[in-house]
């Protein structure tokens, strides 16, 4: 295992938020937990000048991000040359609807990360492999050992980018609703709808062979 | 009502997809359905050049999403001046893990929107209005209804921009894993797992009067 670095990501004009610094988190551990809980990141870049925002999918490995792509797709095609692509990448997660009773005061119960910096091209064989590898991972925790390995041809076609920890911020909001005081005897009902993502039983191939049992890892 | 256009979002060289062609969509009500079952979306914009991504809360009515924020915030202090502000408004759902037999095949079934486009502030009163109803009742039908209007200070400290739904893409995967012919007889579980959003029990503020019951449009 790397050692990583204890000390909180520095905030920067950039990432220190100009409404609600309140909910700002820049504590690696808290910025950890939320990217290692989910798997599908949005990822903003500039395509002619205008920005473009693509659900993908990311994996952590210490203070790198990855992100992968055919080698043909155009934000890939970019971060190959020169200087990189600039890049936004923000997860978020959404825990509860907070209802209050005004209108105003309504909410979401969220933690999200943005990330901001420069993707670059991974080059070296073994960390694309192992990117790759993370990446099938942080969708189902070890999976990638369970599956066929990418060949030559499957690596060729497959662009890895990566993206540094370094300009991060985490936001968060918990809790019931901040009502205002003289709104508490206002006949609406107040609270939180509790949000979570849930997994359904898995669906088996329709031409899985009957004797390949459901693996451990997907018994959650 | 407003009568909506019938004929299908006109694919601009911005939002013909380079990779999996098969999967773009244009036509509204597919459009329509995805913006409409949602209420989060991730939001780029550029700040000093770079591209940023926040998640924020929006509303469709019609053809115009609407999204809100503090005045003071950055990217609405932006919208407000002259020819607005250059965005990109992406909506995601996930579905499922797809895990084939190759890690190269793995996937994720979803359904995503992509609007690009010019994001305007909105200074009518009434349009005004209309969308921070929109925006609590994307959330939770019915509910702006049944809360405290904003009051004119609150309003006062509330922007709301609009994006027209005209550069519109939306891309979706079903079903499941693709498999290489050769990698069919591979030892390896391959199927779907089923994912989606679950609402909890709904949590009342600590302060609200027991006589409030839960409203109807909570039980779901």
């Amino acid at each position: 295992m790397t050692t990583e670095p204890a000390e909180p990501y520095g905030p920067t004009p950039r990432t220190k938020p100009t409404r609600s610094p309140e909910r700002a988190r820049y504590d690696r551990p808290t910025v950890h937990a939320i990217l290692d809980s989910a798997y599908l990141c949005h990822l903003g870049y500039l395509r002619e000048g205008a920005p473009v925002v693509l659900p993908t999918l990311y994996a952590r490995r210490g203070e790198t991000l990855y992100v992968h792509g055919s080698t043909g797709s155009r934000p890939l095609r970019s971060a190959r040359q020169g200087p990189g692509l600039a890049v936004c990448l923000t997860v978020t997660h959404v825990d509860g609807l907070v209802l209050a009773r005004s209108a105003f005061h309504h909410s979401i119960n969220y933690r999200s990360v943005v990330v901001q910096g420069t993707a670059r091209q991974v080059t070296d064989e073994d960390e694309r492999r192992t990117a790759l590898d993370a990446i099938v991972n942080q969708v189902v925790a070890g999976r990638a050992a369970d599956s066929r390995p990418a060949n030559a041809k499957e690596l060729a076609a497959t662009a890895v980018l990566r993206l540094d920890l370094d300009e991060v911020s985490a936001k968060l909001r918990t809790g019931g609703p901040n009502d205002e005081p003289e709104d508490l005897a206002l006949p609406y009902w107040s609270g939180v709808v509790p949000v979570r993502q849930t997994y359904g039983t898995p669906e088996p191939a329709a031409d899985l062979a009957p004797s390949i049992p459901l693996p451990a890892y997907l018994s959650r």
